[in-house]
């Protein structure tokens, strides 16, 4: 019987809990600030809570040493230093916590201690990294990557035809962030939302792919001089956005308006990310596309891996949490099982070229719905 | 020699003010509550100024009574009440004040001291209502009327490509107000901005028109079960500008952002507004299409006015001051000149069969380099 804390009770984290709860060799703990949300879960689960703020670390030094593993599922801007804390705790983890900070720093603390991380471990960042590398793997020269991924709802209602299954700022962050490219061997920087273009993705029709700064950690480990990451929305969307961004409504700088001084993008979060709410019962699906191509054997090869997910019609389990959650839950499962030693802070494409773990994260996906389909050209 | 006073110096009193002061004939006081606008316009021309707030009715009494005639170019709201004012102190006057109110409640006021009033004496409300009456009186039954005008910059710049020649505020009033039309005989109301289409006008190449509540007046005075007022824009600016007001950014209800109370309104338009200045120097244009159609003699006809003027090359005048204007001191003319005999408070259709009045309008706007053309089919 193993014992894991999952820390975060979210989305992702209540979908991790339940996938790992429902093994009877786990004994699963889920931890967070918000009690009516650890009461929910546990109405749905066979799980322990706690709660508890992320950000007192000393509880969370506690928590992971009374668990066998840790998944981490904190907040961004907590999930640095709640890997630090779990790795001084001398745990191993996989971690989905979409964090500003380079977690691969920590290299040398998990080295020290004997200890495994999987950092960035869900959808994109997270598949997209390990089948890049994958690629990169079967090619004998990369010469072009591209990653495309989407969280969306399947109803299209004006003006936005979009929900925000993240944090809804974090989304607008995405949107203003300058994004950073591989082109031709340099890293190069562009406006988020440029070169928007359309795109036909089979079962999803046409969407619209954008600039957006999603690459982290495969801008120095893929070996390839042209890298892309681009965000998917319904087409119309990015410049709808647009038109806020450049009139100002995104702005942090305060304003005066009728004598009170007001951040304008305070006002945009409160009007507009009610519409961003995906509703009671509201269908969403997750679509991603990781491309690469290059040469092998001196004959021009493309591969191409593309994901289709949509809500879970019995669960109700959004396709965002599942693709993001699965990951990270088959991985934990790999790692407590003892298949992999290699003491460190991995991002997923340490492993594109180790077909077991890949073939456990595929078949362990597939199991639960979740279909990675591949398309070879040349 | 006649005493002529012009109350308001914006950029459409100035332009009358700089015509009428142009004869020697007249004698031009221009009334305004700024100073600078007033000793920028009197730099411009030979007039005098007067200071004065054109809501201190006793002073626009004062100012009426001791000219020989008045021209109102006082804000919308305001119009209403300077005009009785002017009326009570016994003056002929024109007037191009937007005004809410119907200013025909104050015809027996005029009648009744044998005063001549012509209001809405300007583009559109103007020469659209005069053509729109002109066109009825051609044909023996008029099925459909249609009136599009607009007044852009010529270039176009994302996101808005607009600038407000008049007051912004009325302008986002003009964008959510509902909208009266005729419709087989009845009075139907659709949403503003409702009914988008392209149109393509010669010399401006596509815009779109949607649906403004701008009939006024014409709803009652012309006889066609089918009469229409659209607003012309260039592609693109009608969905910017319903996304904004989907998402609540024109509600005039006051929300709570970071503490304080604000109208969201108020912080689109210090975002917004300061976008939809012309810039020094730069071009705008006005485009104006009148058309009706129906029977004549038992034959189909159809009969378009069009006008397209630009920012004079050489005074630099808008074309939006010029074509508003001059109807408005081409009809002063006529009315200081003894020529209408005809007490009442008049829109300009009053004056669609009387071609004597037409004919005059038409050559004093053309010699000032407003020409509009007739198209006839049929």
């Amino acid at each position: 019987m193993k014992k894991i804390v999952v820390l975060g009770g979210g989305l992702v984290g209540g979908v991790m809990a339940r996938d790992l709860s429902s093994d009877s060799n786990f004994k699963v703990t889920v931890v967070d600030r918000d009690e009516g949300v650890l009461a929910a879960l546990k109405s749905r689960m066979p799980i322990e809570t706690r709660k508890a703020d992320l950000s007192d670390l000393k509880a969370v030094g506690a928590l992971a040493a009374s668990h066998d593993f840790v998944v981490g599922a904190a907040p961004g801007f907590m999930g640095f230093e709640v890997l630090r804390t779990v790795l001084e705790a001398g745990r191993n983890c996989v971690d989905i916590s979409f964090m500003p900070e380079d977690a691969t720093d920590l290299a040398k603390l998990a080295k020290d201690k004997g200890l495994t991380a999987v950092v960035d471990c869900g959808v994109a960042p997270g598949m997209s990294n390990l089948l890049t590398a994958k690629i990169e793997g079967e090619l004998d020269t990369m010469e072009d990557g591209l990653i495309m991924v989407g969280g969306l709802p399947v109803t299209r209602r004006f003006p936005w035809e979009y929900a925000a299954v993240f944090s809804p700022i974090d989304v607008i962050e995405e949107y203003t962030r300058i994004a950073r490219y591989k082109e031709h061997g340099q890293i190069v920087e562009r406006e988020a939302l440029s070169d928007a273009e359309f795109v036909n993705l089979p079962g999803v029709g046409t969407m619209e792919s954008f600039n957006t700064d999603g690459l982290r950690s495969l801008l120095n480990t893929i070996k390839c001089p042209n890298l892309k990451e681009k965000t998917l929305r319904w087409p119309g969307h990015i410049e709808k956005i647009r038109v806020l961004r450049e009139t100002g409504f995104f702005s942090q700088t305060p304003i005066e308006v009728g004598g009170a001084k007001i951040r304008p993008i305070d006002l945009t979060a409160k009007l507009m990310f009610p519409m961003w709410k995906l509703k009671e019962g509201e269908e969403e699906l997750t679509v991603m596309r990781v491309e690469g191509s290059g040469h092998k054997n001196g004959k021009k090869k493309r591969i191409v891996w593309d994901l289709l997910d949509r809500t879970n019609p019995k669960t109700r389990e959004t396709s965002m949490a599942r693709t993001t959650g699965f990951p990270a839950t088959s991985m934990a499962r790999y790692l407590m099982a003892g298949k992999l030693n290699k003491p460190g802070v991995h991002p997923p494409e340490a492993f594109g070229r180790d077909q077991a773990i890949i073939n456990h994260l595929m078949s362990e996906q597939r199991e639960r719905g979740v279909v990675y389909q591949e398309t070879v050209e040349g």
